[in-house]
């Protein structure tokens, strides 16, 4: 096994900053007297640093003096800077596909050291691999591990990578601090890449489980810090996690809640592949303003107006008109609101499907209650080890959905909210407080996390929403709903030319400004429909988490932009 | 079958516009005399137009008389607008799946009916799905179709949306003209959505076929409209195609074309998924200015300075620094590029990807090249209809790859050049021009339409390349080509924070700007790589397109952001 160059095993120390003491803050109106105890005190402090960093000297060079004689110096220290100098045929092997079946043999990984506790000529390290960790037992032996190298490990900061050569065993007794249950026993250990030792928090606070009232706390600590919480624990108030992103992210949930989201991802195509959809990309960039006109992030094209697009709609049903009759696409979407919600972003994720409907808006309604099954069944089955991974952190029910899906109409839903005592207007939309009452009504009657509301009243909904045609006040639109909170929204769209404006023009619209898109129904129209679904309600709704931004990566809402 | 319920079989009539002659124009200065006769001449025009009126009119009565005593009148006509009023159990068939063995059954397709020939009492007609095509013949049985049907049938507006119900049947003759090679027998027709009878252009005219030189010509009549060929057939401009962009996408190698875009998308998940890739969804907007600097499109974000991301590297590596290890996204990419070239757009897609690397950048070069092979490969085999339907109108030589992928350094692509007689500096970076010789000269050697050059000059790579480790002037970055065009530029990355922040002051950038990107690295950084690939470009490069316009499905360039 041909192991790459390696440099004198020294760590970088961290720099001391020489402190200065308190003594510039006082003595301005002193007297001599107490001008010369100062100048006393700050020799005696500059001596003390003085001392102090001969002997931190001293030990450097004692240290690295004992570095350099140790005889098994080649089974440890720092690589040099990974340049691509080498190819050789080494194996790395992931801590997920280590099983009893490997007991005995001697394996490479590349891992984080989450966490090192070493004592005298014994050491015990947790090595990470995404969600996943194993412990690393290195003992000196005097074959392959020195006392030094045990005292050398012991000095390597958390989160740095490294590459650690050990044989598979199984312990005496069983591990519960990693996921992984058998351990290793470490020959050889070396520093692909150091962390700096002073971490933004520590792993351990950010990755404790959080409750959901928990998870309230934190969301509404958005400007704090670091603080300790009852129990003397620290936690990260989320402001930190989201300024430090990419720390946060290597918990063992974040890991495995984008995971989750990627599978989600794949679900969705998967299943509109096998329904005959066409992956399509729309440009987000629009001339004038978008369909909405408000909320709307505005830019210069060169010398033209332009505007972030809001949705993909007008382009996906200009797909639909172009005869691709069954699209999706899976792009970014843009909202300038300035809305602080645990549900709202400023861009967001769209899962966006928009197809040609023969006769009926049902025919939509019942491919997207089975894409929905589709996705959910897939991620209990294939991700249940991420799932697993994310309760530990943020314990959740399982969530439920039942088939065939439940299709409720508006004035059902009235209707059973009046059972419950609550009273709402059949013709006006729901608030969210009173969608959260219909989704637990919804989940006692039929036992569901999942279920869709159709026909809403035409107050609700915009022009190009088709009517129904057996009472003008109700249109063929929808909104589904995970856990009580709406996830998508869409409609059988107007896709006639003349109704259309007539539509836009009650509604207040200069038929004028919208001339393209009626336009685009001139030339023999489809029948059709569709949705937008954000993703990363999705995402936090199916784990039950409370803020949206646990399942974006890089969440931008009013007032962050950044990282 | 119980059909929907259907209007009186009247089709729309076109507006007549009352023309007013050419009599405003003159006249100004002239005589009594002159006067006189100008109005005698208006008099009589008024009188014609009158007349014709009173003739359309009788006539329309005469043909709704027709319509309305036709006993067989239930076959045919227009649907009243398809509001969700029914759901029946009829069942659409796609003209795709017809086949032999359905000779003799009747059939019910919804498809655009591409063009009609009625002469008395037999017509043809042409449906088309996608990029399928079929023949519907309709001829007069007295039992389900009357003269007034055929007759009526010959009025429908192309482009117009049909549902025909028809006996599959095996013609005596061969049709040449159609995907298809049986036919229909017509026993009813309705109209779901009539077109407007004058559309921008033919779609056959649109259809026709294009070699590399008519391309060529296409893309240079930037300004055009429709015009006539030297052959006498209308040919049609690229700006009336992008203006008209959903007409023009109906024609089948369009429709072939972006069908092959989904599912280069498709392929290249596929592969990266089973290489234990993680899907990620990177923000789009981006506080300050992204990594580049110029040719950033600038917006406000809410009071905050942003910008739009020219590429989601950033935060790819920082996903990488996060511990996702293996990312890919598939997203857009924004460029304020005043380029007017066949190749550039200021919006396009981009088909991401960053990965850990054990030792060595040829593990991301070798998985890249399986990758691409997975893609053409899963294009041959999967998508030979659709590749069928692009030849009809693009004939292009097939694109060839061979494995393992020719894989070229800079210095030995400069030889190439040189054994040529073509002189390249091999410390400077390849012109366009240049670039297409070497894929001519590696085309003729390798008798391949893709390969790699790798260890790119210092001079053509920004700052965060990572250096070669045996010679300074060289990096290890490299570039994909397809036919002789760049679609891929990528590199190995320097994750060492502290060469990092030196290469960039030598490259004059302030390094307090880049602070972040730096930061991330210094919690422990995998060495990584990665590359982006144009979506657009590869679909256009398959398929040897001159304008990439002809991959992207609403195109952006500096004179275009709309439709």
């Amino acid at each position: 096994m041909a192991d790459k160059v390696e440099t004198p095993v020294v760590e970088k120390q961290e720099e001391t900053v020489p402190v200065e003491g308190a003594a510039k803050e006082g003595g301005e109106n002193a007297s001599k007297k107490a001008q010369k105890k100062l100048e006393k005190e700050q020799e005696k402090e500059r001596k003390r640093l003085e001392r102090e960093a001969a002997q931190l000297k001293e030990q450097e060079e004692n240290w690295l003096k004992e570095l350099k004689e140790d005889t098994l110096k080649e089974n440890y220290g720092d690589y040099i800077l990974v340049q691509s100098q080498e190819k050789t045929d080494r194996k790395w092997i992931q801590v997920l596909s280590i099983d009893e079946s490997m007991v005995g043999q001697t394996v490479l990984i590349r891992a984080r050291l989450q966490n090192s506790r070493v004592k005298g000529n014994v050491g015990f390290l947790v090595l990470r691999q995404q969600f996943s960790t194993i412990q690393a037992m290195i003992s000196k032996n005097d074959v392959t591990v020195s006392k030094t190298m045990v005292k050398w490990v012991g000095k390597v900061p958390c989160e740095s990578i490294v590459d650690v050569y050990g044989v598979v065993s199984k312990p005496e007794t069983e591990i519960k601090s990693t996921s992984c249950k058998l351990e290793l026993i470490v020959n050889k250990v070396y520093v692909v890449s150091r962390s700096r030792a002073q971490l933004p928090f520590q792993l351990e606070d950010a990755a404790r489980q959080q409750k959901k009232e928990e998870q309230l706390a934190e969301y509404n600590n958005n400007e704090g810090d670091i603080e300790e919480s009852k129990d003397n624990q620290a936690s990260v108030s989320i402001k930190t996690r989201l300024d430090n992103r990419i720390i946060d992210l290597r918990t063992p949930a974040k890991q495995a809640i984008f995971r989750l989201q990627s599978g989600i991802c794949q679900l969705f195509r998967e299943y509109l592949l096998s329904q005959d959809f066409v992956e399509i990309h729309t440009p987000k960039l629009i001339g004038g303003s978008s369909e909405g006109g408000a909320n709307i992030f505005k830019l210069k094209y060169f010398d033209k107006d332009a505007c972030l697009a809001q949705s993909p709609q007008l382009y996906k049903q200009m797909c639909i008109q172009s005869d691709f009759e069954r699209v999706f696409e899976i792009g970014p979407v843009f909202r300038a609101e300035k809305s602080f919600t645990h549900r709202h972003m400023c861009e967001f994720t769209g899962l966006d499907i928009e197809m040609s409907i023969k006769e009926n808006y049902h025919e939509l309604l019942d491919l997207m209650g089975d894409l929905f099954v589709h996705i959910f069944k897939g991620l209990e089955t294939k991700y249940s080890k991420e799932i697993e991974a994310i309760q530990q952190q943020f314990p959740f029910e399982p969530f439920k959905i039942k088939t065939p899906v439940v299709k409720l109409t508006f004035e059902e839903g009235c209707k059973l909210l009046k059972e419950a005592g609550i009273e709402q207007n059949p013709l006006e939309d729901l608030d969210t407080v009173t969608e959260k009452k219909l989704g637990d009504i919804v989940r006692e009657k039929y036992d569901t996390d999942f279920y869709m509301l159709h026909r809403y009243p035409i107050s609700a909904r915009p022009f190009y929403t088709m009517l129904c045609h057996d009472d003008p006040n109700y249109t063929l639109s929808y909104d589904f709903f995970m856990r009580g909170q709406e996830i998508t929204s869409g409609a059988q769209r107007n896709h006639d030319p003349v109704s259309l404006a007539k539509r836009a023009a009650e509604c207040g619209i200069n038929v004028e400004t919208i001339k393209d898109y009626i336009e685009s129904m001139a030339f023999g129209a489809y029948p059709h429909g569709g949705c937008g679904i954000g993703l990363e309600r999705v995402v936090f709704l199916y784990c039950d988490l409370y803020d949206i931004r646990n399942g974006c990566l890089f969440p931008r809402d009013p007032k962050r932009i950044a990282p």
